[in-house]
């Protein structure tokens, strides 16, 4: 059940870790450090790791270039890359100031799936010098995850680098978002009984995530004519022609809405199975007869941050039958963290090229038959990041997929994938606690 | 004592660390990883470290940009940046079979200076394009270690990079071979009673660890006119005008052979006390009757690697009281090892804005004393690099100097810096034993 809260209530309780967080980030002075990975039995091994061994990996690299996944990091190492602009709800903050999201998302790499993500804020806002120099980074790395660039620039960021660069781009606030909210869609619609292929649904919000949404349902089967999306300026609809080619919204615009609906959010939402919304803050955002007028077991998504457009009890109260939101402290948090680091694993524990939208369905399957295997049900709709299995499955469902769709440089099973996942997850949170037992990384005063 | 060896079984005994770094490189796939460095005390602590309680620090820097050094790992986090275009001996091999040194230099500056080193390998060979980008990545770290960047364009790009960046830039194969050659003379002089300020110096090779070399000893004292520069044309002199602007050998031309010597190397050594060749590999590359017409009590680094530009045993047979070279199985290694970890640890822990001459001459000064402190003599110049007091003193040499010289942030006294720099090494070395004795870090089958 959920707890009716005052909005003060929420927000006083949301102050909590922001006060922790500045005592403690300036005890640690940093979140993430570097470690050696390989063994140092004595200064010899040096000769080894350095020069004069060294030399011969260089060659034997230089000769074969694939090589470098077997003699460096490079495939288990990617880069966290943002230029500060949009970082979280704070808007254009700039590179230093979006270090510490950007070291946290590190961590979470780390310690839910044993990725080693580098953070990199690059001190620029122009999205061409952005993109040139995002492609001279890729030797050092397996892949990079774009975060927090503000939009429409980051749609274009995401598919010139998707294109231009031999290892995989990914754009959590794009992708990442879409993978996590489509595995609650899966489960929801499993609860109410309703097809994909054949719910009507509405969309609010076309930013970075609603869109990636959107298109990660269609690759699941979603047909776009059923969908009504609606931004700031109402409806989308053929006769909007505003958007740039490229824009996401202008595609939308010709492909969904074959009822060629007129109107803003309620319009949006009238007759609809599914709303999805990534609007702004509530909790007065969307009012309950927008709920009421939606179909019977109508499901919401309301996933504002950090107060969703409505209550949770709201929206039940006017009909909502299941209602996720983006917030820890209600039932069916749409967590990111759920998604990107049993993608990545996945994506290169196969030495994948790219993650497809097909990539990102099966992330949503894998992450959905877990909370199915838990016992589903309305107020179940998603594991929570606790639950430590997901990552694993979660990395050996999308790196089948990617082998399946022929963008893997390994042929694995999937027993073979989740056995390497779970080695390489485990190990990761086993070294971090060993550390942290031994007091080398010390506990707050 | 020397042990004379033929070229035949040194070449030989310098196989082995290649024929285990092939074996080793592929067993643990990277030699460097990311590790949190905060406390993870449950899942709960992530609502501190990532959103929402990570907001707060976020805006603190954007409002105090100063605090980036309180919130983030800016301040002990560094990036190796090479365009592969130089690489050991190798050559220009490329940015990807760069990685496997630059990984090695992480862990060298992890476990000898706790300093976090993150390996980058630009995708460029253009020197303006390397400039623009490395500038590009400043928000993210405390300072620059650039490495294996061919000539003449690394002299440009450090010094550009220097002039215009707000943290610290160093090119390890310049000013880190200097600061430790230059330890090797101090001690050498010493030895034999005679004084930098009127000793005659050769120095065979031109290139950045000479040129580099000869800037750091006429900042620590030396008269430029008392040396003859040589390189793979002859003698630098006033007559010779075949280099650019920005090339330090056209300064070199201007300032140093007072005597207007001609010539190549011998004219170059005849009648010098102190000769540092930075030049071909040998064993032949010079003749022991050059070594002969040198000055009594001769001084001779003959650093060519892998070979010395004439066998040890062979030089000191025709007159050289001390000898130097670059390999560990001689005495007087002159290693590069034992200067960047201590002098980062120095600049970061002071919140340097840069690296100055002046503090490459207290870090080679505080590495004599440590030889001088354990008995230094003819076969014991300069430390080893598991002497592990090298480094916190080095540090905390560096540190004071920098704050003498105004560029440091921070004012903290020498046995302040001393301690900070051991428990920060302290803490590095710990953590990685304890990591390996648990067989986190897996031994060698």
């Amino acid at each position: 059940m959920i707890k009716k809260m005052t909005k003060e209530e929420l927000v006083a309780k949301a102050m909590q870790p922001g006060i922790d967080a500045m005592r403690l980030h300036p005890f640690y002075k940093g979140k993430v450090g570097v470690m050696p990975k390989c063994c140092i039995r004595d200064f010899d091994d040096f000769a080894i790791w350095y020069t004069p061994g060294v030399a011969k990996p260089c060659l034997d690299i230089r000769d074969n270039p694939e090589k470098v996944f077997e003699h460096t990091n490079k495939g288990n190492m990617i880069a966290v890359v943002s230029d500060g602009t949009r970082v979280l709800g704070l808007g254009d903050i700039g590179p230093e100031a979006a270090m510490p999201v950007m070291e946290g998302k590190a961590i979470l790499f780390k310690y839910l799936g044993g990725v080693d993500a580098v953070p990199i804020c690059l001190d620029t806002k122009d999205p061409d010098v952005f993109i040139e120099t995002v492609k001279l980074l890729q030797p050092s790395y397996g892949g990079f995850n774009l975060e927090d660039i503000s939009q429409p620039k980051c749609f274009r960021i995401l598919e010139e680098l998707r294109a231009q660069c031999r290892i995989p781009v990914w754009h959590d606030d794009q992708q990442g978002t879409a993978a996590v909210t489509v595995a609650g869609v899966f489960n929801a619609l499993k609860i109410v009984g309703k097809d994909l292929a054949s719910v009507s649904v509405s969309m609010i919000g076309a930013g970075a995530a609603n869109t990636a949404c959107l298109r990660v349902l269609i690759s699941a089967g979603l047909p776009p004519e059923n969908v009504v999306m609606c931004d700031v300026d109402g409806i989308l609809h053929k006769n909007r022609t505003e958007f740039e080619e490229g824009d996401p919204r202008l595609d939308f615009c010709r492909k969904t809405n074959a009822e060629n609906r007129r109107g803003g959010i309620p319009e949006a939402m009238k007759g609809t199975d599914l709303c999805i919304a990534y609007s702004k803050p509530g909790p007065d955002a969307f009012k309950p007869e927008w709920i009421s007028a939606m179909n019977k077991d109508a499901i919401l998504f309301t996933c504002a941050n950090p107060i969703p457009e409505i209550w949770p009890w709201v929206a039940k109260e006017a009909g909502a039958r299941i209602v996720a939101t983006g917030r820890s402290d209600f039932p069916n948090q749409v967590n990111n963290s759920l998604g990107f680091p049993g993608i990545f694993r996945g994506t290169l524990d196969v030495m994948a090229t790219t993650i497809t939208d097909e990539m990102c369905v099966e992330a949503a399957r894998a992450l959905a038959k877990v909370a199915e295997d838990k016992g589903m049900h309305e107020s179940h709709l998603v594991p929570t990041m606790d639950e430590w299995e997901v990552y694993p499955r979660e990395a050996a469902a999308v790196g089948r997929k990617a082998i399946e769709q022929g963008v893997a440089r390994l042929d694995l099973s999937y027993d073979e994938l989740l056995k390497m996942a779970e080695e390489k997850i485990k190990n990761a949170r086993e070294s971090f606690h060993a550390l942290q037992d031994k007091g080398l990384i010390r506990l707050p005063d």
